[in-house]
């Protein structure tokens, strides 16, 4: 069956298989000292016009979320997200699990909003008793949001701006970055996130790895002895090759661009079809996941032909459903789509 | 150059990366939900001969012990190990970083001795104070040891009782577990091991996968809401295929064991070069990691054309290295060391 | 200055000084073993018509609420509290620091509200994704609120039954819990608590001892093994009799309800002095805590008078601050409130 | 009975009961605020001649070591002790409890040896693979230690050399300092401790306090936010002058040192009576907790008319057992041990 049930459904990008193949037989040492791996870095870095940087590679991204925060904040501080970003409700509390607080502020479409920040700040600070609280010491953004929206370029460097006002670290979560970057709704090259943001991560899972994630600091400031600390958290990888090599093939010939610019054509296609069957969306999200707003029993009808993942109840009629599109689908998958709608819609 | 670095110096088992292109392209739900992680599962069964046990994938060894022991134990235990177990030393205190203190016993060649284990246990409930002490939780043994040694079955028997005699689970470390049912020294087979554990992980890592350790659960002892637990310790695999379908091939046509069979034949030769050549060994290691002892000037030569590793210091003028075998190894590999060792000596 | 900053600006309540005089030579063994500690859970559970239930002393009330929530908390769950409850705000993120989420629902004058909790645990089990969230383990409640409001007989009723539908333990937070009881405005007596919670703690810092909580497990669910985890949380005194002997005190001749409706009677008196100096209050406490919402000029003048806490900013001229009777609360403290008041009015 | 069971088994010496009455309807703030508590640090530290250190009061010993070690490890870290430290053994895993390891070292009379220490570090930083280890991130002593036994200013001062040569911080856990400090056997002042030691506590509840302990950092090094940090382990006491009036007292008229001394002088007269009824001891403790072996049938004869602690299993047919003496031991206590030894061997 035709499958938008997320984009992690198949393997890896057939570039990134041939990589694994033809360095297979390779000796290399283990835990991320090898030649892939390093070259992997030095692409990434200039991918990110980055001078001082450093890159690390972890397995995937709530390890990786869990692993920067908890290394990146001191004993009295929490971190900052969006009430719906993902490390609030989607990772089984593995930040908390590390020791420290999520502080949520109110989001819109998923986004965190900059003035908000800078009020729950100021009041933070304004406040006399704050030291019974959890000190504001890191702020977490993820774009694309877990709704698919996007950060402007204005809203990025209003946060940033905020961020270095009060001397705390900006986190973007870039389990997608890929998509965002190929957006057509996007402003931000990957250069500004590297500017903007002290530490974030490029997704490899979600964008044609089969596993991995790829940790940019920023401003020389990795954590120190943060191999240690991965080891710490059970996140350290004997082979680390197997990363090193898919990153090292992400960032050859531009692929992670490719792949991301691919998928969002086939997101572009999507919102189309849906448009055309007159099914609407539950936001405008320019990039790889829709969100479109089902009828109960026209949901039913649809699952037996395309899978497709569950969001949230809409009201009692009708269900919200995501649709992600990746490297894997084809032109194919959305005729399929298309001629199911039509069935079901009777127009056949 | 030749490398006995270690046994995770190469890629996958061709068989297993065949799997993974094979598959590659079929659409899979994630989270280990897949046919294939399903067929993994209840291979490993087969050969465990287990009626109701349950098996989880994890990635990497040290991620796998931190989340075993952290869900077992309940919060006023600790875990016993001996003095040179793997969590005692080299895991950079992921244990203690859940919460949890590891207990240490004496060793004898990497092995925990039953009598001390006895002992420990009677003297500790003998104590009216213990309250204010860790609580002996769970047992965890590596087999083969850190040292490639192996315990006996009669050995694994003896703690397997003293394990019941306390109600206290036995947890077996199996990064290298093939290794140890290949070796021509052991009397333990896989069911074994299954009937005198509560739990233990066979190791995919260090026996030809390119990550992913299988964990078994023999008596319906599955921490409940395990996924869960596993999600929060960042553990959680978006692409859980990649576990399942290398854990299939390994547990197809007795891959697994084929490829501890190559290693162990390997490793033989690697004793028989080593005698010929006159250089002594730490230990009688019957499994693939031979720890021989190099005098100081001498091994700095044999650098030049051989890749190895640093184990310890054994006095001013010599050092103890470990070789390593695995699937990798082959006996150009091996030609390729016996000529070195001559040309060094001067035997050319 | 006459202060009412808060209800443990002063020493004990001399029946408790006068009953650690009394014992102090006394030899007695340690860590709560002493025959003043049972002496003092027995009358505890005997206030609480309790049959089955066990008492453990602790020393404050964060860690209290860090010890019983986190040993009675599984791995993969978290506690549900009101957004205000203390927990979620001024603890330091001490329940976070164990390893557990706080999950915040909405409230209604610092009281979570029955219909919340319900929705919130019926929307979470009918989420099919749920196991990569925090589960719903536990129900927190502070009575009398941080607010100084309380559940009514009704509303306990309701959110207890809410918890046994789910199988999840309700824990009522009792740092002022005297204060809830003594109240004309309670409809709760301490064995309805009893009953309709699975744990919860009477307070003894802020109802006239040195230091000391009592926790009351109601139904043989005293965590196995408490006394370890009390260790190894840091929170086992040596001289455990600090605390028996206190709650010994407090539990003879209704010491603990007289300190109670003592503040009592001063909070009636404040209530009257501040309407009658036209001086309107956030919100109806029926409780020791007050708070009046002052003119910002006002509140400096008053400042040099009368000791009091900050709260809340209110608007751009008003502040939000609280005021706090207590058994060292005297009608002389009233008197002097009260002239103060007229002399900033201009009424004298 | 005459109790030698501990030296916390009376409650507060009667010059510190009075000033916690006679302070105790001063309106005093929260949270270690008051004056009590300034006067007291400022005695501490005039005490120990720093010009520039910084004193905490915590409640009890192992909350104590707890809070300290966790604050000033980085994450990467562990603490060294002797094998027989009380981080290591009696606090139920305390210090794990907060993520980190605690590294043993081989001990002799419960001390550590410098020379182990200084090997200890030097074959850790030798040692290429040391990544994957816990570094070696603090030392912690216990002076007196377990066994009653001291440390030389020779010792401390190798010690100390060693922790500044590798730039990690020494610990020293002054349980029963006081004890150490007027021991005749010692040659080290309170301002050497200071010296010495980067961060070390007074402990108040072995010697003559309710409860409490004074943390002195030496070096301008507590760590920042360690108030939020305290509260963060549930160890802040709201009636902070609780610990205020206490060491407030015990620093006033050389109380701490008063206490100590009178204890020294009952130990002298229990080693007196030991040797006179000739029952051997453990090892030479110039302390005040002495370690005498007894005869198992004596050992039982002897808990009719004394009370004392149990230690350790000596040999089938003797025990170690711990006398300790405060400041609540008198000369009628010595008199009564005295006559049921006697008594017991028959010479009446």
């Amino acid at each position: 069956m035709v499958s938008f049930e997320s984009d992690y459904i198949a393997g890896a990008h057939p570039e990134i298989l041939k990589s694994l193949q033809e360095t297979n037989l390779i000796s290399l040492s283990g835990y991320g000292t090898d030649i892939y791996t390093s070259r992997a870095k030095e692409k990434i870095l200039k991918s990110c016009a980055l001078a001082e940087g450093d890159v690390e590679f972890l397995v995937g991204g709530t390890q990786t979320n869990a692993v920067v925060i908890s290394t990146m904040l001191s004993d009295h501080e929490g971190v900052l997200a969006a009430a719906t970003g993902h490390i609030s409700t989607h990772e089984a509390g593995a930040i908390e699990y590390t020791g420290h607080k999520v502080l949520t502020l109110p989001q819109e479409n998923g986004k965190m909003i900059p003035d908000s920040l800078k009020k729950y700040l100021a009041d933070f600070y304004a406040d006399g008793n704050h030291e019974h609280m959890v000190f504001p010491g890191m702020v977490y953004l993820s774009h694309p949001t877990e709704y698919g929206t996007l950060y402007s370029r204005q809203e990025l460097e209003a946060i940033s701006a905020i961020c270095r006002e009060y001397g705390i670290p900006l986190y973007l979560d870039g389990a997608r970055l890929g998509y965002g970057l190929m957006s057509h709704g996007s402003d931000l090259s990957l250069p500004d996130i590297a500017r903007l943001c002290d530490v974030f991560y490029i997704g490899g899972t979600k964008v044609g790895a089969l596993c991995g994630e790829a940790v940019v600091f920023t401003r020389g400031n990795k954590p120190r002895h943060f191999l240690t600390s991965i080891k710490k958290r059970g996140a350290l990888l004997a082979k680390g090759r197997l990363l090193g090599v898919q990153f090292d093939a992400l960032f050859t010939d531009d692929l992670y661009f490719r792949i991301s610019r691919h998928a969002i054509d086939m997101a572009d296609r999507l919102k189309d079809i849906f448009e055309t069957a007159g099914i609407p969306l539950l936001l405008a999200s320019p990039t790889n996941q829709q969100f479109p707003i089902l009828e109960n029993t026209f949901l039913e009808r649809l699952k037996e032909h395309v899978a497709f993942s569950f969001w949230e109840k809409y009201d009692d009629t009708h269900t919200v459903v995501r649709f992600a599109t990746s490297w894997s689908t084809t032109e194919e998958d959305m005729d399929a789509l298309e001629e199911a709608l039509k069935k079901i819609s009777g127009k056949y």
